[in-house]
């Protein structure tokens, strides 16, 4: 290390311990050791395992994790993620690397760089993997750079800069960074202190500022900073300091602008804000529901495999991987087909491409909230470790995630994805035979589905992603959401004191506290392969179409009607309730015995589409979410929905953008994307913490298989299913 | 029996016996005695436990039903449905009151005539229940008679006769009589022979003919029947005798019409038709998905109660009953109060109120598909009972129903409907702390369901109805469509055959089949009384906003706007996916600690809406479906959505007619009523019979409690978890 290196790390090093010196005040003295642990805190951790890994994962079981796989460091497939050694490797490749050897650099993306498409399918297990290589965004000296390393030779091969507007994601070391720059600041703390918060008691998070036409915004990575109490709870997010919004320098941690328009409202109280169970006879009302124990059992295990990252359950096998700015990343997934035995390509590759949760509220400390959190915070750096029994059931397998500091050394996130079998006492198909035939039927199948889970907690918020996968070829992609609302402080007790023309901006949840107005779009990224590479996008219109008289004693009928999108701009979909779609993903090339053409269909559901202007900076940036689905080229750099550089972008390279160049699409590898809308209006329910709310749309087989491909599995019987009986300490 | 009476049932009998002579010709020997029982064949039953019952209740477990309840025979609760004895009472009543002396009968529907809702509401558990009425819909010299029947004495103290166009719903004993009564056409069954289909594999279903402007139709009960071919498969569905359609008088039984427009259209071949896992070796494909046992397990028992037709579920309370025409009634619907304990009032009475299932093919055979399942064929008579273990998991509580054959006589339908908690493995709420502030939180809470469920075989199709229940206080009200599709044979073997301007109103599924498209529309009355009776509906529409230029950063938001209905009118909603709203139901007298009217919403889903036209007939008769959400005033008369007598109706008596009266709805005791709706444009997965598709709405608390009503529910450990074994024998 350096010696510029050292003093940056110096820094945050001391950063950290600020901020951890004034948070740990709180929290019970048991507690405070974990805040080292590798799972709590990213920026000092290297690749050993965690104290919550040596906790918890004694006494669970992690079934169909081998060890040798965990202490596996050998990449075994072409789309396995980067190992704790390439990391290192690539670590040490560029800080040798030219520019890099003397100015402070800081690595904000370092992902395996995936070899194409062609050597990925030409790829025979247990045949040497293709070439490895990392793609590198770094920042340096004010610059974007771009840059892919050999992994195997340690060779940078590739060295470009940012092409667009923006800046890659935050770094874990920025955000620690920016929430501890406001304390520098004399009159930051003295407002704080006026407010009536002890500096002891103060929580603060890093909230992207955009991008609103200002020229400080081209010239500095900005970051606005608010701040909340945390005395007498966890959940600060409930306690704003309302209105007092500093504007800091991501690079300089420089306190750029302090604005202060709450002066006259009150910090709300900590009462009934808590949720942790521990603190339950603190905070917490204990509602005794009486619910006795209830668990998914497998006594013989689970039925899918994981090796490596490669997933098998029934008919389906598929590649997963952590990713730091996308989450999940599902690559290769295929179904076996029931008459002839092959497994056939659905879909190539797909993931979170970004987020966009704009707040409804255009004031001074509330209208740059238009959060894209992929592209600004990393999903996947802010998916936490999973909470076993809970997050997911039993028998679940847990995939840890390797992800790099700014530095680039590598840290393990453990237990970011859980993958495991749910069975909900739901039905796959059924059929009785009612009296009138006589015939005495009743032929019933359980419905067993396979859920790849992770749960990213963006500050507040926390999102849970679920990859559904059914044994009759459809996968449910869902999005939950859950976690703590962001809340507006105000002066207000009880609605009655609002006058009717006052309009509050949400919902006033609790004593000073309202929960904002607010919208989430979750844009997927599907690179749909169905049953090959070449795919062409049919919307299959219902329209109505009226009888001629006396042809029929039917005066109308809705018929479908076939449309093959030939260009991007035909694929621009907007859904319509009173003129229905279907949306079909086919192989043109391939039929089935007689003659429809194999294809997946993308069912929408969670159809909330923004309602902003397409003048208003913050959805010219989220573009993307002007159509409900979008279908483009194969394209390597478009992957990303916002931009490649979403933090303060302008919207020049968004997929709105890519796709008004309307290139053919028809009969070519083509890439589906899908945004599932959420409309919040809160409600006191939300309140201090929200229950679940779920949405999820599905890629279901359309004519891709010959007829049900679940026809033969055998329905459950008693002599089959497990004996359980209650432990004894319970 | 007087000699009339006899007549009837030696005809019935005949007719019986004559379709399952021919029926049985196909079956296993084995299963021939089983169409005897109760469950299977109904109009022969009487009160005792059917075979199946004791086939495999003394393997399963009903945790939660105990044996006395089984024996006993007393209403507990103001809306139990009418007992045994009650019902023999009626039936006693009916034939020795004074029209019904000497003219032959029929009994169509007979149930509790619910007291008011006054009476039910200050009913105190343990205290003498309000009178018991009997509600009789009846036919008797052509006339339709409704009846009241005061239980106690065995009066008849209401007569009155029909008042609109329509029947009531078909009899058992109407549906098997129409089946059989082609037969008895020597020209009908020389064009079957024609055909090339034994007559001794035909099995024929009895198509509700609808209205379409006919004089016939106002002077006879019409039924067409449509037949297939049993031949080497349980599966007739897929061998239709295509274009061949016989018109039935339904009391004469009397052959009107015989159409034949499908004589060169071959009958479908058997092959890869068979579901049924016993003949899986014939013609079921065994797919080997390797799937280990998987199973719900609870083995401390359920943590719900029945008490007799009362649940009761960690913060719910509900009285369920099965009926004859709505399937599952849920009423009383309760939760209690986190913080006050008292049971707070949700939903008076919710029910599937109609369905409307018209298919889009205007041609001679096919252009009167247009069922209305509840009203034509009775939703809860085709419940079949559930499959242990495949319908319902381990631990589901069965409750049986009691129904009426037509001449009043009761028979029990077993294990119509099952009660279970359900944990899928999914997460009620959630928050972990990222990195960036400190903190090591991770709080997670399970969610487990209680999900009251029915499955409904109207002839080819299954509908599974839940009705879920959440401990946060929401209701997901869910339709899973399963079962076998509605298919027209064809000349063609592929679609290489078919010119390009030829449309087949559907997808060609396999040689000679066609799937036809359809629609599905499942309409629920929920007579909320969201923490009381009267209640208001109040659309929160959401709207782009503009700020005024040098205001904000921002050039838009999205605002709420509260819009409270005053008459129906007002809450005749289309839904707009660009002009969305929430839907409110609230109490406007009862407000929350802050000030906000106490409510739950209701958040559509399923949202396909019809596009036939206003002038057709199908459409006007099923109007209920031109919004999918309405708001009454609450009338005891407006019950089903298409009309009291929806059978050949005119639409003369629908929701849509009563909405029109526009009668003021603010403040009142209001009904909401909900269209599910689904488009299906069928595909090759979907023979010869469909995976499940499911669609939901939910009924949601909205400022209905003060805070996260299960923030104090327990996260699961370990401990507390069961340890499970595999069984011996497997």
């Amino acid at each position: 290390m350096d010696g510029k290196h050292f003093l940056r790390h110096l820094f945050l090093f001391f950063s950290a311990l600020l901020l951890l010196v004034f948070t740990l005040q709180n929290l019970p003295p048991a507690k405070k050791t974990d805040l080292l642990d590798c799972a709590a805190s990213s920026w000092r951790c290297s690749t050993s395992k965690n104290g919550f890994q040596s906790q918890t994962h004694g006494v669970l079981k992690n079934p169909a994790k081998s060890t040798e796989h965990r202490e596996d460091d050998t990449p075994r497939h072409p789309l396995d993620p980067l190992t704790v050694r390439e990391l290192n490797g690539v670590r040490d490749a560029v800080r040798s690397y030219g520019p890099f050897r003397t100015a402070p650099y800081a690595l904000h993306y370092v992902t395996l760089e995936e070899p194409e498409k062609r050597a990925v399918l030409s790829w025979i297990p247990g045949s040497p993997l293709p070439p490895r290589r990392a793609s590198v965004v770094a920042r340096a000296g004010g610059v974007v750079h771009e840059l892919t390393v050999d992994v195997g030779t340690g060779e940078v091969t590739r060295h470009e800069t940012g092409r667009h507007f923006g800046s890659p994601m935050l770094t874990m070391e920025d955000m620690v960074a920016a929430v501890a720059a406001p304390l520098a600041s004399a009159a930051f703390n003295r407002t704080v202190v006026q407010r009536g918060v002890d500096l002891a008691d103060l929580a603060c998070l890093p909230v992207s500022s955009g991008w609103y036409e200002r020229k400080i915004e081209d010239k500095r990575r900005l970051i606005k900073v608010q701040c909340y109490s945390m005395e007498g709870t966890a959940n600060f997010y409930m306690r704003p300091i309302e209105g007092l919004t500093v504007l800091i320098d991501l690079d300089t941690q420089e306190v750029l602008e302090i604005s202060d328009e709450g002066k006259t409202i009150p910090v709300p109280k900590a009462a009934n804000t808590e949720y942790r169970y521990s603190n339950r006879n603190v905070g917490v009302r204990a509602v005794e529901l009486n619910l006795k124990p209830i668990s998914i059992e497998q006594p013989m295990g689970p039925s899918f495999t994981v090796d490596g990252h490669l997933v098998r359950w029934a008919n389906w096998e598929f590649h997963v991987k952590p990713d730091p700015r996308a989450g999940v990343i599902v690559s290769r997934a295929m179904v076996r087909d029931p008459v002839t035995g092959e497994m056939r390509s659905v879909m190539y590759k797909g993931f979170t491409s970004e987020l966009f949760v704009p707040y409804m509220d255009p004031s001074d400390a509330w209208y740059f909230k238009t959060y894209m959190d992929a592209g600004e915070y990393g999903f996947g750096l802010q998916a936490m470790p999973l909470d076993p029994l809970n997050d997911c059931p039993r028998n679940a397998y847990y995939m840890d995630a390797v992800f790099n500091a700014a530095d680039g050394t590598p840290y393990v996130r453990s237990d970011m994805i859980c993958i495991f079998e749910s069975y909900a006492g739901d039905v796959g198909w059924r059929h009785s035979e009612c009296p009138i035939t006589g015939m005495n039927i009743r032929e019933v199948r359980p419905k067993v589905t396979l859920v790849v889970r992770m749960a990213a907690s963006v500050a507040n918020y926390d999102y849970i992603v679920d990859w559904e996968f059914q044994n009759d070829g459809l996968i449910r992609i869902k999005v939950g959401l859950s976690g703590i609302l962001m809340v507006k402080g105000t002066p207000y007790l009880n609605m009655n004191q609002v006058n009717e023309e006052e309009y509050l901006y949400g919902t006033l949840l609790s004593e000073n506290v309202i929960g904002v107005i607010h919208d989430h779009y979750v844009t997927f990224y599907l690179d749909m392969d169905t049953d090959g590479t070449d795919n062409s996008f049919v919307k299959v219109n219902l329209k109505k179409e009226r009888t001629s008289p006396g042809d029929s004693p039917r005066r109308s009928y809705m018929k479908a009607i076939r449309n093959v999108a030939k260009t991007e701009k035909d694929a621009q979909i907007k859904l319509k309730l009173h003129d229905p779609s279907e949306f079909h993903v086919v192989n043109p090339n391939k039929r089935t015995r007689v003659g429809n053409p194999a294809g997946y269909k993308i069912v929408p559901a969670g159809t909330a589409a923004s309602l902003l202007d397409h003048d208003d900076p913050p959805q010219i940036r989220a573009a993307f979410t002007d159509n409900q689905i979008w279908v483009t080229p194969y394209n390597q750099s478009e992957q990303f929905a916002g931009g490649t550089y979403v933090y303060q972008s302008h919207g020049d390279d968004t997929l709105a953008v890519w796709s008004e160049r309307d290139r053919e699409i028809e009969n070519k590898d083509i890439v589906v994307w899908y945004t599932l809308g959420f409309h919040h209006v809160p409600c006191q329910e939300d309140f201090p913490i929200m229950p679940t709310v779920t949405s999820s749309f599905d890629i279901k087989p359309v004519n891709f298989f010959e007829s049900n491909p679940i026809l033969g599995i055998a329905p459950n019987q008693e002599k089959d299913l497990p004996v359980c009986k209650v432990v004894a300490s319970a």
